[in-house]
């Protein structure tokens, strides 16, 4: 069992949406921002980790169980856990609980390390991972199967300036935002997640347009985002009805 | 002088641009959500004036002071104070302060209350913002002056799902997003804003889309946004050279 940090977090207006929870890319991030604190502590931050080895941390992969999303107002803990690596591969569970310690999302991912400058996947430095208690694996766990889109319905967004975060990248969120967005509102309002795999292919930089395309099968959507360069993303989502929607 | 109230923040990752500072609109969110947790504070809640009065606060106007934005991982205290009122505007600060203590920025906000249902503005009840012990004053604070755009450059935008707050209307960050998207992104490297004023004129709603417009003249860019309605925001940003740009 891995190093475990957790943190309390309570769900602020601006990121709330129509039906009164947050916003699921929001919540990534906030996730992502715990496991950068907890690196920080472990004297592993991301500035260190670029200073010492040029690398920088990317996801990969989510696989995400929702029970029930964090409402407005309401305080969460974020609870995150490395629990195992290989060669190129690092694994890392977050765990979303609600006040009365019922654990209401779990987020797997998979992360790799790459070179700052030439983008290419680099080996993890068991040195680098040591600090986090984490076992080293010899197997890749298998990710996600995703299908090819074949009557997918396209949408066009074009890369804006505040999708681009410090680094000069698409943010991670934004992928998915482009995922719900072309999903109808009445749809949005009437159901809500309650699994996504979501698989990240390809960087997408500024000044180019994308597509999101998707394809639903009743409570079930498939959805990828393409550019000229090909898939940059891949996701499925399934579905529930709500009970009492807004 | 009113009631002051002081909440620290680091910035996230996820909240940065290209040059390594916060988001504009993201912080203008979070001085939200601050003025927020002191109206709780002091016992009238949005929810309590709500349940009420059937009133929400609307931001109409900001009037911004930049020195410097906070920067990636920087800790910032957001202080705000309600200033006065009269029969229909409530007047706030919000200050922002660095952990050396020196002033960064100075936001100035006008606020109505609004009738939820019909979205017409309400007189301010007195005892709503005595706790907040403001002074009652005559005069209206006069507003920037903005000039109508005569051969601005247009960008279209469609409304999206996650632009929508819990109430189902377009979020006030979002027009600021809309606005400096049409800069160019070379132009948004190399300068910093030193003054925003904004205007708020008529509320957004899903499914239409929106015309974002610009003219810029040297260092001052003038914007609105506008739709099948008119005019919907308008703003004023002063920008000046950034000494050293990433």
């Amino acid at each position: 069992m891995g190093h475990i940090f957790r943190r309390d977090y309570q769900i602020p207006f601006y990121e709330t949406d129509v039906n009164h929870e947050v916003k699921l890319p929001h919540l990534l991030s906030v996730a992502l921002q715990v496991s950068g604190e907890q690196s920080l502590e472990l004297g592993v931050s991301d500035e260190a980790i670029f200073e010492k080895y040029h690398l920088v941390w990317v996801i990969t992969e989510y696989n995400i169980d929702i029970k029930r999303m964090p409402r407005y107002a309401e305080t969460v803990t974020i609870e995150t856990e490395a629990i195992s690596y290989n060669k190129l591969f690092c694994y890392r569970y977050f765990r979303i609980f609600d006040q009365a310690g019922e654990q209401i999302m779990t987020i797997f991912c998979h992360f790799v390390l790459i070179d700052f400058d030439s983008r290419k996947v680099a080996q993890v430095p068991d040195e680098l991972v040591a600090p986090y208690q984490v076992e080293k694996i010899k197997k890749l766990i298998r990710g996600h199967k995703y299908q090819d889109l074949k009557e997918a319905e396209e949408t066009l967004y074009h890369v804006r300036y505040f999708d681009l975060d410090m680094n000069g990248h698409v943010n991670n969120g934004k992928y998915l935002e482009w995922m719900y967005d072309v999903l109808d509102i009445d749809f949005l309002r009437q159901h809500c997640p309650q699994s996504v795999n979501l698989k990240y292919v390809k960087e997408i930089h500024y000044g180019g347009d994308i597509q999101s395309r998707v394809e639903r099968d009743g409570l079930v959507s498939h959805h990828d985002i393409t550019s000229e360069t090909g898939v940059n993303a891949q996701a499925i989502i399934t579905w529930k009805e709500r009970e009492n929607h807004v």
